[in-house]
């Protein structure tokens, strides 16, 4: 960690500061870039065409049927790699959706690094999304969505010519950018490797997870009963997006993750508003009283202690912090944010706590559907962000305590008739499967070749974060298998990710190829 | 209204103390009812019939095309029963749901009555409905959905013999009850009368809105510009539900009632919760906020100057109140309601009061469609209920000043990108069309008359309800016609009225062509 600001500086100034050593590694790099890059321009459309078979496979996690057509597909991608030892890693349970693995064994090499992504995506309500509500039918557009970006066809092939896209053109399906463009990313860096006659500089293994978006609850059960398999140098994980400003960016740690839902029950049948409506209790008011009383104005959580556990940053990673160009004034203007929470505090300050967000909430009809009913329940669906010290199970208690001391009887199931006419309030209150924060040193050996690797293979300075906002199940690498991760994004940070219209920028793809290929190249 | 007291006592002892000149009434009226529901019993499978085919048609409002069908059904429905002058009354504009209009005129009547029902339905999420997501399939059930009632088929006709329904079937479809049942009641006794060789003892108009659960923005206009035409001695309104113990009830007054929308705004593109949580403010937060403020934990709304205009009811009022069967502890424990709203005070006095209730929200997703979003916006349609004193533009205009006070700018449209970034808080509210409440004096000769009729109709002491918790646009009768309306609900109270899984007792029909044969026949 002391060796940070020296690297950091290393880094910014990598072009001018390079040592006859390193000028020579930069000159082997950048051909190696070049053959790639002459590769990957020969073969955009094959590409192309296999990604958007990718995408069209509905690949929501709890869909086994799908999964397992997914898994399918990406070990037919990766034996057509000459990738070897492909295998399906599955939990102890049938309904597991298995880790897709395989490997690359390189003469010579010294180490093993285990290359990460996941190929499942985020829920999907189709009425949300443009196009005809059709999420797995990838689309071409000319551009972002909301900045005009029009649906054209994706452009024919004709014998003896090449197609060319333009870089700015972006697919849009669900997962192009999380994370099956992580996905396509990897295995094309790794052929492009190939075909120009490279060798990479390690052992590569690859795992690509069926359950990310689910909140992996099987992942550390695979981990632990293929330790073997997986032995590794460490493990780089291609999710999430670059930075805001568009540049290329290395992430040494991530949030945890453990989302909650909330239901508080009304009437046992929906009531006319008119005949009841000041007498029997609206379950939708007495969610947005019990959840106003969680956050005051400015954003800030009041459940009692939700900011105990946190371990801050140390000042070098404060240090790291402010060195990084700060989006915020950018992402105000670009998502019409007049005042953000957290009074004044930079987006990176508000990344390091622990949050608490509405992912949805729900009552009854609003719009068109809109009846004047008093709804039988209304349900919110909460996430929760956790840093260096939090425990998941141990917030979401917090939370949890918060809700008994508004006055509500807490149940993880359905209430009886009886308890709805003994208690005034009643919550039920699920849990999903959680996972806590990491953080990898940035002077770690592993961070310092990949942070090297990246700005080699990038035009522009990188950025180097010390934790993300998001959050991915990294702990488990540590707990199960006491291996470091590095996380190396390449989606376009306007991608839509989680939502509808998720969208992947041509130029992000094809730039996450070249980060990659560095990376399999990289000196370590 | 002096005379309420003792009316209620003579409704109350109707049998007992009859004096000679009612007992030849009560005489002749039960002849009539006798002689009818022979009518109705040989006749029940073309009724049920014929009501199917007319649930079968969508009707929403909005929904032109298919309001244009109901209209043409219900015509030809009029027309088969000798009804005269039928007539599409429109507004000024194509696209106003006409009220369809009949009237029958009697050999020596001195007097004419109109009778109302509306032929349109509260909106409709399918996915929420029971039976396959088909709100406009009708089916039969054995009993109360909720209640373990089960599907059956509709019983088959075989030459020759009767079919028979069992009374306690119901049939779910929307506007079963809300308020179709109202307008095949009202036919049905007409078509029984007359089949049954009895003269209806006044004129009759029949006068079907076709836009009631639309907030009705184009009757004032229709009533007006045909005022000749509807020129009578008062109006009939069958809607709504009889009384919670089953008993047959008259209302003479129903609250006003207007919606509102109200959009706060976030992002302007949904984001992932990760990178940006904790710093963009998320609109779902804001708006549990803004409409935690609205109420206190007892329902009391704390929107300044809510109650200020509201006109109590009169201690004769009060004691009608206090006399009518309460049916709070029945209520509560039918609907699993340990505390109501209201600090201990009574359903009924809770429904002389002006309300604010959230009928739904929403923001993003929960459940399986649930993802880690900052959701771009959040919405809340409300639904206030107005009580005599009450206008309903003043009291949205007190809503309005709330949500001012909160911070918030408003507007009636999406804001600009201008106005996003000058402006923290915005909130889009959207007013729909309203009106007043309405109340008609106990001791009018009308109200009388019909309290009578409909306590000779019926076994059990009918319940009188001075203003019921429910709206109906009465006060335009007032407004353009200076005409007094009484209404006389027919539906079971448990019948899910605008919500999913709408439903109709038979029961409650055969006993609603009852009443009206015998409001058709009362002597007025």
């Amino acid at each position: 960690m002391k060796n940070l600001v020296l690297m950091l500086l290393c880094s910014i100034f990598f072009c001018e500061c390079c040592t006859n050593s390193s000028f020579a590694q930069h000159s082997q790099a950048s051909k190696i870039l070049s053959q790639t890059r002459t590769y990957r321009q020969a073969n955009e459309n094959a590409i192309i065409r296999e990604f958007r078979d990718f995408l069209a496979l509905p690949n929501i996690a709890n869909d086994s049927a799908s999964i397992a057509q997914n898994a399918s597909f990406l070990l037919a991608m990766m034996k057509k790699r000459g990738i070897e030892n492909v295998q399906l890693l599955g939990g102890t349970k049938s309904d597991v959706p298995p880790a897709v693995y395989g490997e690359v064994r390189v003469k010579g090499a010294t180490k093993t690094i285990v290359l990460y992504a996941h190929y499942d995506g985020q829920p999907v309500n189709p009425l949300e999304w443009s196009s005809g509500g059709k999420p797995f039918a990838p689309v071409l557009r000319t551009g972002a969505l909301d900045k005009g970006g029009e649906v054209i066809e994706f452009p024919a092939e004709k014998a003896g010519e090449k197609v060319v896209f333009n870089p700015e053109h972006r697919i849009y399906a669900r997962s192009a950018s999380d994370d099956k463009g992580g996905v396509v990313a990897i295995l094309n860096a790794f052929d492009a490797i190939i075909k120009s006659g490279v060798q990479p500089s390690m052992n590569i293994k690859f795992f690509f997870e069926g359950e990310e978006e689910a909140g992996s609850p099987h992942l550390g059960d695979i981990l632990e009963r293929n330790k073997a398999l997986l032995k590794s140098d460490g493990w780089i994980i291609c999710d999430g997006p670059v930075h805001q400003s568009g540049k290329k960016q290395v992430v040494c740690g991530v949030r945890g993750d453990v989302g909650m839902e909330i239901t508080v029950f009304g009437p046992k049948r929906p009531l006319h508003s008119g005949h009841y409506g000041n007498w029997v209790p609206n379950p939708a008011q007495k969610l947005v009283s019990l959840l106003a009383s969680m956050k005051d104005s400015t954003g800030k959580v009041l459940v009692e202690g939700f900011y105990d556990d946190v371990v801050s940053f140390s000042e070098e990673e404060r240090t790291a912090i402010r060195s990084i160009p700060h989006p915020d004034e950018q992402m105000k203007r670009e998502l019409g944010v007049a005042k953000p929470d957290g009074a004044g505090a930079l987006l990176l300050e508000m990344l390091s706590l622990p949050s608490l967000n509405i992912n949805g909430i729900r009552a009854a009809n609003v719009g068109a559907m809109a009846a004047n009913v008093i709804p039988t329940q209304a349900v919110a669906a909460l996430d929760l962000r956790l840093v260096l010290g939090n425990d998941w199970q141990r917030q979401t208690d917090k939370v949890k305590r918060h809700i008994l001391k508004q006055g509500y009887y807490v149940l993880d199931r359905e209430p009886t008739d009886e308890e709805r006419l003994q208690y005034p309030n009643i919550a039920k209150v699920r849990i999903n499967s959680g996972y806590n924060a990491q953080r990898t040193p940035l002077s770690h050996p592993l961070a310092k070749a990949v942070i090297q690797a990246v700005q080699a293979s990038s035009e522009e300075t990188i950025v180097v974060v010390p934790s993300l906002g998001g959050s991915l199940p990294l702990y488990l690498f540590e707990k199960y298998l006491q291996s470091t991760t590095v996380t190396v994004p390449i989606a376009n940070h306007d991608n839509n990710q989680h939502a509808e219209n998720e969208n992947l920028r041509l130029k992000n793809l094809w730039n996450g190829i070249e980060t990659f290929v560095a990376i399999m190249t990289m000196k370590f």
